[in-house]
């Protein structure tokens, strides 16, 4: 990321799942007024009643079809983590695959963040509930209510976690 | 599948991994003798100095030219379960969901098996080792040796499963 460039960027956020994957443009600047814009947010839905094969392959074509749609500059997946329930963990992580893979094939910056580093940049701390979070990216993006659903809202938060991120980095390596 | 098919059909098979993806391409069909061509293997590799975003995009990337280049009827991915170390288990189901979305994406026909699904196909019983997999491999393919390295005869093995299984399945329906 270049230092002193204040060009706008579009950071898509994308929580990923095999049932339904959440997604969420921002623009901002990793310079300058801290203003973030929710451009889209919305969720892709796959046919539960589909073999896991087909819904893979499904959620590849709609990714395919957002990210040649918004042509994002960087592209946030929410990292997986072992959840209690092991059966459902490995699908959310196959179609977190697909959503990184395609991303960095296309040419975006790719990065991955947990749910806890989501809530510390954009709530405060580790522990805040879905709904703080959800309350802070409405706040962070000056929207009148909280975006839905909360897969969306979830999405938006990703990429606001990216640009508060990198603009924390970009500050720091200026000071050096 | 069109039963009484006899036409031969190429089935290649995927043993999913962040550092290095397997790949065997296996002729057969469902009809006939129980003859096995072993057409391709070998191993896609990543760099292990990348982030894990970029070796996903690399093992895309490879995938995608492999996928051209051969045009597999159908394709076979070794389903992940959860290992020992969990934290290795996350990116080779991201792998994983790679080869899976890009496959079904392009037309093919993807299934996935387990391990233990493999060794009762090819060696008869769930609990054969690695080398007893690897020496049913060559046996059914009419090989001199055991395919190297380890992960293109699993891929092998994959792909060798799902002739065994489809010629099996295809029998009971000609019966019903």
């Amino acid at each position: 990321m270049a230092l002193g460039n204040i060009e706008r960027m579009f950071v898509l956020g994308i929580d990923p799942g095999l049932t339904r994957c959440g997604f969420g443009l921002v623009e901002g600047a990793l310079e300058g007024p801290e203003t973030f814009r929710a451009v889209r947010a919305g969720v892709l839905a796959s046919d539960p009643a589909a073999r896991v094969e087909e819904r893979l392959a499904s959620i590849y074509a709609d990714l395919l079809d957002l990210y040649n749609q918004v042509s994002p500059d960087v592209v946030v997946v929410e990292k997986v983590f072992f959840m209690r329930n092991a059966k459902t963990a490995i699908p959310v992580a196959q179609a977190s695959g697909v959503a990184v893979a395609l991303a960095g094939a296309r040419g975006s910056l790719v990065r991955q963040f947990t749910s806890q580093e989501v809530k510390l940049a954009v709530a405060g701390y580790g522990a805040a509930s879905k709904a703080q979070v959800q309350a802070m990216v409405a706040r962070a993006c000056s929207l009148a209510s909280v975006p839905r659903p909360p897969d969306a809202a979830d999405a938006l938060a990703l990429a606001i976690t990216y640009l508060m991120v990198a603009r924390v980095e970009s500050r720091v390596a200026v000071g050096t």
